[in-house]
């Protein structure tokens, strides 16, 4: 990685320049995070030393020995059908039983989300989000301009009721769709109780309503058993968006879409005209890794592997992040969502922290109005364990400055 | 591949369907030609076996070895410089210096031309192209609404005094740019000429208008010496389109816009919602693939390859098509573009010819208004020199059978 080349929390990756948020100097205090000097629990990196790496490249060997006149030919707009096969396989983890025909493969799960605001959101629009929500769906909805309806989630997930009160509120405009997170919530680390499910797929039926279903997280479970997914409840009212990148890797931007077929035909209509086709070599790659168990066999590596820096996490934040500061445990997924005594200002903080050499993203981020100031995403995937205790425990030391520094002035709760 | 896996000529893909056509017809025979028994000069495919087969395996290798961190997590959305200087590089085998702060790296060609699409065209915009025009293309700017402003092509390139006629008569509407292939043009396979290319320039800055220059097969040339690129003739008015696509791969979707700093920002910023970045695998694939010299080395071999089968194809048209038929020789590329007599329509013979089990692309889904009927595109990189003689003389009897029943109604020239 060139030295100019810096990290970009807000969407998880290296970049010259954040862009999402408005604050210039966010922007610039951002631009430095991705040094190697800063621990950063910004990002939302998997941990690529978790995969086989031997093994990666032995599935690599035989792509490029057997399939190397496909692999690195153009391909299907909707994608290898071997490879879809295999990904119904994956979903099958997790009770959703899907037919290949109704799968399109994208360019990572983002491409996905920015297919579905393209064909969906027309000019007054609305749509609903969680609030707070995942940042890079903001970004894919944003470019169409429709209006956000933000519905609070708690540590159940979307707040039904609240939904159910701003459709009615809505005065009968309809949202195009209902775009939710159920597993292990970017940034909230919640997940949507069975009850919640029930109702939101009842709301969907009752406003007659889309949802997207978005579960890039739903396989990396530390401990309980899966609820069923919103598509599996209902196929006909739920968009089912996957990817491969925190499962196996986001390098070869490999995700999908799962939809009743008349929207996939659009999807897969727009798809070719944005960027023809995914990568082959990508696809074959991911086709040959599934194939040959590799998933099934290094899923539980990966899952030890974050639940033991989440458990570091849970424990440095319960030793060094003062009273008033609250979080739920995540039970999978890569986040943890503090929530810090409601006059602190994340962002503010933000440069205080990274002169301490540890950086974390401002709650700000996943809001469309920009809320959630008192708020900030932990990432505990990437930093080790040790990395984590190092870092929560300056982040501590920041905030209880900052919240002397408020008492000083005689501004506290 | 699989059975149910058919070839979509219209843009090079394999496909369920085609859907760039209106008629429904042309659509479901399209469906069959990517079979097998089929000889296709539909496609725009490159001869993947003029690859180096193991000098590929070993670079992926030392990829997953030596770069793996890299590789397979997210990358920036700008794209790997290490890549970036790479293609500095190939650009300056056409006289281009390029500086990689003014590169953005896509997800193919197609990305660069759907992401320029959105930045550029808003309601009410209209565009040039050239008359025939790269079908992706079209499809990319299509789904932003452009009224679109033809102008011919002759064999020295886009008749740049219709152009100018064009502007004037538009009451003084400014197109939000000119998209033109220089080189080996797609699908008319002719080159522009250097007084085209100077007063093309001249025009967009009179007229304070953008190029955007795709250059996809610059280096595909058989005979001559290179021209320069208009971007290197002009880098404030040009954006150029680089890609991987024909000179290594497209399976690896490594495509590029070289433009000013202002528009690679704005280009980035609606990258990083489409698709957060692209891939890392692929890049450092093809990093790996140029620092090695590979490029370089393997490119005299592809071009006498595809020399041999357009020198193939031009012995056998000259064979086998009928008096009245004529097409201009490419001197680099993947295409050649035959014009037959005035009243007969590809699209009619496509049927006759499948039946033959021979496909080519009719010429109307080169025109937005669906003009050029009588063309066809006739692809020469993917089938062989024997499967170009025996299929080219397949169309011949095609079309002279078609003539002789016009000539029998009295309807001929």
């Amino acid at each position: 990685m060139s030295p100019e080349v810096i990290f970009d929390p807000f969407t998880n990756l290296y970049s010259k320049a954040t862009r999402l948020v408005k604050s210039s100097e966010i922007r610039d205090l951002m631009s430095i995070t991705g040094r190697h000097d800063i621990i950063s629990f910004a990002g939302g990196l998997p941990y690529i030393d978790g995969l086989p790496k031997d093994e990666l490249a032995s599935v690599m060997e035989s792509v490029l020995q057997n399939s190397h006149t496909t692999a690195l030919q153009y391909g299907s707009t909707e994608g290898l059908v071997g490879l879809k096969s295999h990904l119904a396989d994956l979903m099958s983890e997790e009770g959703l039983d899907a037919d290949t025909d109704y799968i399109l493969i994208t360019s990572g799960s983002q491409q996905a989300l920015d297919l579905l605001s393209r064909v969906f959101i027309d000019p007054g629009d609305s749509v609903v989000v969680e609030g707070p929500t995942y940042v890079g769906a903001l970004s894919a909805f944003r470019p169409n301009n429709p209006e956000f309806i933000t519905v609070p989630l708690d540590e159940n997930g979307i707040q039904t009721n609240l939904l159910r009160q701003a459709l009615e509120s809505s005065g009968g405009k309809k949202p195009k769709f209902i775009y939710v997170v159920p597993n292990f919530h970017n940034p909230a680390g919640v997940t949507m109780s069975m009850d919640r499910r029930l109702d939101l797929i009842e709301i969907a039926h009752e406003y007659d309503l889309l949802i997207i279903e978005d579960n890039p997280y739903g396989l990396l479970r530390f401990e309980g058993k899966p609820l069923p997914t919103l598509a599996s409840i209902d196929r006909d009212k739920v968009i089912y968006v996957g990817t491969l990148s925190k499962i196996v890797s986001p390098g070869i931007r490999v995700g999908w879409v799962l939809a009743p077929s008349p929207i996939i035909e659009k999807l897969a209509k727009l798809k070719q005209s944005a960027d023809l086709c995914s990568s082959n070599l990508s696809q074959t790659f991911a086709e040959e890794y599934l194939q040959r168990g590799l998933f099934k066999k290094n899923i539980p590596h990966i899952r030890e592997i974050y639940r033991v820096r989440r458990d570091a996490m849970l424990s440095s934040l319960e030793e060094n992040f003062p009273e008033g500061a609250s979080w739920a445990k995540p039970g999978g997924g890569l986040f943890i969502w503090a929530n810090l005594p409601s006059y602190l200002d994340t962002a503010k903080m933000l440069p205080l922290a990274i002169e301490k050499k540890v950086a974390f993203v401002p709650g700000g981020a996943f809001y469309h109005d920009g809320s959630g100031r008192n708020n900030m995403r932990l990432n505990f995937s990437f930093p080790s364990p040790e990395e984590i205790y190092i870092g929560i425990e300056k982040l501590g030391t920041v905030i209880r400055k900052e919240m002397e520094l408020y008492r000083s002035l005689g501004i506290s709760g």
